[in-house]
């Protein structure tokens, strides 16, 4: 049994309604001495993508833990609801991708199972598993029983990890001197983080860079933080999660540059 | 004295400015031993039958649990403070309706006082209680006293649990073979909640069903979940708080039906 | 040492990122019994003085305690992370007056240190300081080590407190009979808190104020609650946190007065 330091919890439920406190509640519960800590709940609805992106960059600062995702389009159907051990976490959530690039950063899959114990009825319901609401249900139950040390195999039977759904990668392709990269995510700051990381487009700093997309093309430098360029300017630099990101000083980059998630960008070397 | 097993917390205080936060430093301080885990703090201002649904549907999965809940248009004025004893449950908050549909779901109001104990100052202050922020100088620290063990008569004077403040219930008639319901809440996602249960409109899955309203008549069928209908499409289903509710596979049944808290509805089941 | 009794934590980070949850995380890992409760992170970004107002407004309510406080425009630069002792609380964030307004609440600083000890690399990066993330690798580490019990002179260089940045006290100035004040915030609700304090301007309950501004002039009365005046209507109160606010019962006083954060208004008795 791995001792987990905590839970992170991450969905698209928002904070307005009362889906992710019930699925806290629930977990509460079965682990009681287990610190919940939410991720987001702010994934944009039923955006896997984001929620994968999102998750991948958390899990290592959380691990060891119990990291539960809900981010379901499929809720009710025939997709996999499931438990992954990868690296030092263990994995709850369906299995549509959501889970996946968090594998890259934490170890490749070593256990799966597909979730059949479900949660107790709260004294007013069925005792049945909702068909909405697999989070309070199914995810949280399961986190829960986790975080308080039930092997990943009390959960239900198991299934190769080799089966489990992944998502594309985001796309990084050398392109001459240059580079095409995915636009991964833009952050509250207006940070536009890139799925190219620093050694697939290895730069001197002050270097300067064409950044080129339906947004127009920039030349702006490759520098170490926003304060290396004047205000309002945009830069290139290496983020805190180990990715290339456009980044403005006291200012919004996605504004100057009007790049959006999946939107593809070139970056070419400025050679004179 | 009953073992409460959390602090659930739901204001309209929402989370920009420090107001929840202070509460929840205030509890901390009297039960460090509890968990306290916000339900929300993003009721619209002053709406106290938002609070009311989103209180009543969490309320049995924290159950046995403190709830304590602050949407109080009549901060200061006479509208009394109260901690009220219903099923696992005590709940804290102003007596304006707020608590009185978890009542239903938890069970009928055994004992209630009229708050009289008040927090400490924080050194730097009167020691007062201020006439804007009962949250924070009232309800907190009434709240944090029940998880620490104390008794419900230790807060107050009792009073008789009938005079207690009760919103009306939202509509629900029955209307030649259908039904007039109100809308009780639209979620984040656009699933657009009715008063009515299941069994007040016993239909077989697959049943179409005649939805009219102010934004016009839509025909619906009656499903389990989302993906019983083709991507984009609304359906009737019975929601995981065990309400009927109209959702979109994909999509928002709100932006489809053009549906808002309070509007009636019409259901009918379409027989050719 | 001083036995905090939590970590409050306040941000411009918002909660669409994982950027709050990860410095959760890392605390976590270094005081997994100490409490972490969020103030807000939705400090509008890099707006150091709302940071600065909404941190001081909470932290007497949450001494003792450490406050790690994160809105940082100058992250990379020169401007120097520091650990703050004042009152009963740790105060750590960036040197650049964030914390400095919470200093006049809870009192002067009495010692402080330069930061020098940083966070461990999450078996995933270089164990070097990212450039653009010193919530992570330098402040959630510090407060971490403090709520576990390390003395401040652990955490780096003791450096006099009056070399501290300080930003300017918002401006209340006397004026005839009256008084000029800056707005400090404006709350969720348009309630439009003044810099000024009751002691500065002090009122016979009843008494009519003319309040001047951008927005035009207008005469409300000085009451001690919202339902002190009817529906819709504005007046002047002494708020919880102990500062003059201009509120409306029912409704928004910033929507009624037009006045944002940094506006002067003057206040004077209506004298017939």
């Amino acid at each position: 049994m791995t001792d987990y330091e905590c839970i992170g919890f991450l969905t698209d439920y928002g904070t307005e309604d009362a889906y992710a406190a019930v699925c806290g509640a629930v977990m509460n519960r079965q682990a009681r001495h287990t610190r919940v800590i939410d991720i987001t709940h702010d994934v944009p609805p039923q955006d896997v993508r984001r929620g994968a992106a999102v998750l991948a960059e958390a899990a290592p600062w959380f691990a060891p833990a119990v990291l539960i995702a809900v981010v379901d389009p499929g809720v009710g159907t025939a997709r996999r609801p499931v438990a992954v051990e990868a690296g030092a976490c263990a994995l709850v959530g369906p299995d549509n991708g959501l889970l996946s690039w968090a594998w890259d950063a934490l170890g490749e899959p070593s256990r799966a199972v597909t979730l059949t114990v479900v949660g107790e009825s709260a004294d007013h319901g069925s005792g049945d598993v909702s068909a909405t609401f697999h989070g309070r249900d199914v995810f949280a139950p399961a986190a829960g029983r986790l975080a308080a040390g039930a092997d990943l195999t009390a959960l239900g039977a198991e299934i190769d990890p080799s089966s489990l759904v992944r998502l594309p990668q985001p796309l990084v392709r050398r392109q001459g001197q240059g580079l095409v990269t995915e636009v991964l995510t833009v952050d509250r700051f207006g940070n536009v983080q890139l799925a190219a990381r620093p050694p697939d487009f290895p730069l001197p700093t002050g270097t300067r860079v064409r950044v080129g997309g339906a947004g127009g093309t920039h030349t702006v430098p490759y520098e170490r933080t926003f304060a290396d360029v004047p205000p309002g300017e945009v830069l290139l630099l290496a983020d805190s999660a180990g990715r290339l990101a456009l980044a403005a000083n006291g200012a919004s980059a996605q504004v100057s540059l009007g790049a959006s998630p999946g939107d593809l960008l070139t970056l070419e070397p400025v050679t004179r």
